[in-house]
């Protein structure tokens, strides 16, 4: 079944559900899920609709068009996204693996549904690890120029057509014109539940600060380091009985199912971003 | 704000969500939180929808008569409750007090919206916690005629006009008679994560086992003994450090949080049973 | 049964753990437990060990000395606590009464184990509360003199013999010679997950910055706001669903379970302060 | 630095923990961990001690010997394993990949501190993914004689020198010659919380119960099925919003989470089996 997911947002008043409910009731469509949220303190509409698209009676552009007109006159900011497109994911990485296991692992179960074209890191250390999988591994050191390494990422990412960057512990900062470029297109995982231990070296001092309890906190990269708005996280209970190290080892879990779950949000297109925070609506299935 | 519930369900079918939400649309009622879901496997349609009830320019058995055609035309299933009326709740409780106290406190707190017009037990022991409160305390032993001990409580729940029954710890068997005039109205706490561990003894038997979580369960009551519709269930981790009766204290927690959140979702009207299975909806707030 | 804790920390070396159970062993005690660990990151050993001393051969005093005297040798810092004491507890509160209902009704379940002779406030609103339970209320406005009402405050917790002081959502700061004379003995619950919104409105802050969880943590008070050594925390997961006054709602009761796991903790004597941070040993029972 | 680990039970008396410490002292050896136990409800004394066996002034031999003589007087059941061997580990799987991917790539990254010489299957259908590993792959189908087929697999296993077993979603039930030959050392995982659901499809039943969590267990194969000692166990909130399927696929995270946690306390002889339950002795790194 083809299906087109609607992504909606506006200030609220009166009427707004009905309006778009009624457009594609009116159009005959058959309405799969319909996720809504209104936030009282923001004043502020949400809504994912998802219909059946398997036999239009019309063209997809004349049913985005269609729409678009409702959204102008309610002041709607939408954007329309197809089930039959598998979105273009580019893995940024360095030297540690477990978040890139994990994410290609969960690709070829089936878990994600994407292409994964090409990894791009910093470092050679990984490019055994894009064999074993048959994905094309690119390795631009930093040396000399940041700038320089940061422009031919930024040509490849174009020249494969990405949709999506994932920096899965890729440990380099990205320049604003990347972030902008790509706003809402990012996904990093940072390795502490933020805003706690913002910046480098969080496992140590959460050690030093005696948390009970460590996490992980996937966020889409802004120019602001580490400032984006979060899409998931969550935390494990840990022990006085775990130096430093031993909570890097413990986290690594938490960062892999933390990244993971926030990529397959943005696949399966259940978030929508709002100034710094993020909607996201829950699985169903 | 005086708001409106209504909680629908119905066989899946086409339009469903256009035509309820409609209903109020073309009434001029301002919908302040729509929330639905589609079972895709039982082809099951859920929703409650909430409206702003304040300046109604109609009767309330005028909105609800209207309401109910259009359930009859679409064969929904339905209920409306009114926010401004506070369900009157008997607690019903042995010998353990953690839960009633937990109850009670929240009660007075304003985190359960409520009136909670007296306690039942078959033992005197929880007497001075109900005067503690200020609530009515009645102490029906079982003795020898447990039919006659029940018909005290059935027709004190009567005269109290009583809309909810939560049996917060309270260890008798109920009779089939009762949970069927009774069904949907009396919460339980099962203290295990059903369905293991249904009966006696949980805890003994969650250690012998050697189980590394312990849970709790509240549920509907029904005919059947820890078989009712699940409403709320949580887990803790527990280690081979504690004991039956470790594991018992521990699980206090667990059931007294477990309970008080099924208790709420019922009193907001969160809750939709369908057969052995429960929706509820998300808290808004 | 009459048992003996004795809590110990010192500088790493080998043969600490044989030279303590020695210690116990030759002496002919019965060890019911022995906690030892060793954080290889900073060099430390840290202990609990508890004894059976029912039918001890000589005085406690002895016992003690004896054992000052190879903690003086080995160079142990230690302490010795007997389970036949009950704590005295005061708990200071403001206007919300949620932890206080918790702390008071775990007292009577008999969950923690001590005596809260009496309740300190800063605001005369929950006298009632504490009248249900019959404990003394104190009622200390800031007016114009904070210094004055922290005198008051401090006299009574010495006439009344108090050995722990537990701010239960106390919205007070405390001087500096407060926190300095009750140092390891004032336990505060903080409505965050620290080191993430330190001061005031976390549950605020945390809306904006759009977390997908939040959390509480009680610590010991030090000098420095919120940055005492941490004993407890946990986290609840949240959605976009809530805002700021819902989830000012559903973390109060993360807010009470972890501060009376903290109180818990301290009163079964399981907690070793090292610096900023602690070592909390785990439950058995 | 190599250790010595030894793993200790017994039924509980008086100066067990001296005189197992006391021999280590004796002999010169640096503890660095003592774990103990004792479980009061069942008498019972256990314990798992790691000592510094880099410079040693006598073989292994002699330490193991030394240690028999003091278990042999104090009716200790005990076992000694080395930090310098790694498990050679033989994972059976079916067709489900995300286990096997898992467990592998923790093993690549050094989280997993084992050999993982070959792959079992009853299917040819994750050849591939043991090729992109260059770990040899094995295909048995059942076929007309699942005896024939078994005893295949237990000669491999033989061949191969393999310590542990680890059934990554392997979907046949082992005969009880099987379990028996290697008891202890077989690990499966469930796909629900047991007790819950035992036997075929858990996520079916756990949909059609309606519970409100789900869950995965890993434990040791016994003859009968789903009963054997329980190691690890996790679960994770769903909702009414998942069908069946929507549940398995929440699961697997879970499972994948829970299987690696036990086989990494295997490896790390943090585990001791007493019938049917296990001590785990939690992480210190």
């Amino acid at each position: 079944m083809i299906r087109a997911i609607f992504l909606i947002q506006a200030d609220d008043k009166k009427g707004l559900l009905a309006s778009t409910v009624g457009f594609f009731y009116e159009k005959g469509y058959n309405i799969l899920k319909c996720q809504q949220h209104t936030d009282s303190y923001e004043k502020r509409f949400y809504m994912r609709i998802e219909i059946d698209a398997s036999d239009m009676k019309e063209t997809r552009k004349e049913l985005e068009d269609g729409f678009g007109e409702v959204a102008a006159r309610e002041g709607l900011n939408w954007s329309c996204h197809w089930s039959d497109y598998r979105m273009r994911v580019a893995i940024l990485v360095s030297k540690a693996s477990h978040c890139l296991y994990d994410l290609v692992s969960r690709k070829l179960e089936g878990e994600l549904s994407c292409e994964i074209p090409l990894i791009i890191s910093n470092h050679p250390d990984l490019e055994i690890a894009a064999n074993q999988f048959r994905i094309p591994y690119y390795c631009f050191p930093v040396g000399d120029s940041k700038a320089e390494q940061e422009r031919k990422i930024r040509d490849l990412l174009k020249r494969f057509d990405i949709d999506l960057v994932v920096l899965a512990r890729y440990m380099q900062i990205l320049s604003p014109e990347f972030t902008d470029e790509w706003q809402g297109k990012i996904i990093n995982i940072h390795h502490a539940f933020l805003p706690a231990f913002q910046g480098a070296n969080p496992y140590l001092r959460a050690y030093q600060r005696g948390v009970k309890m460590i996490g992980a906190t996937a966020h889409y990269a802004s120019e602001d380091l580490d400032q984006g708005p979060i899409i998931e996280q969550d935390t494990v209970r840990v022990s006085h009985e775990l130096t430093p190290s031993g909570l890097k080892e413990v986290g690594k879990d938490c960062e892999k199912r933390v990244l993971a779950n926030a990529v397959k949000a943005h696949l399966e297109h259940r978030i929508i971003i709002n100034g710094g925070r993020t909607i996201v609506f829950p699985v169903e299935r």
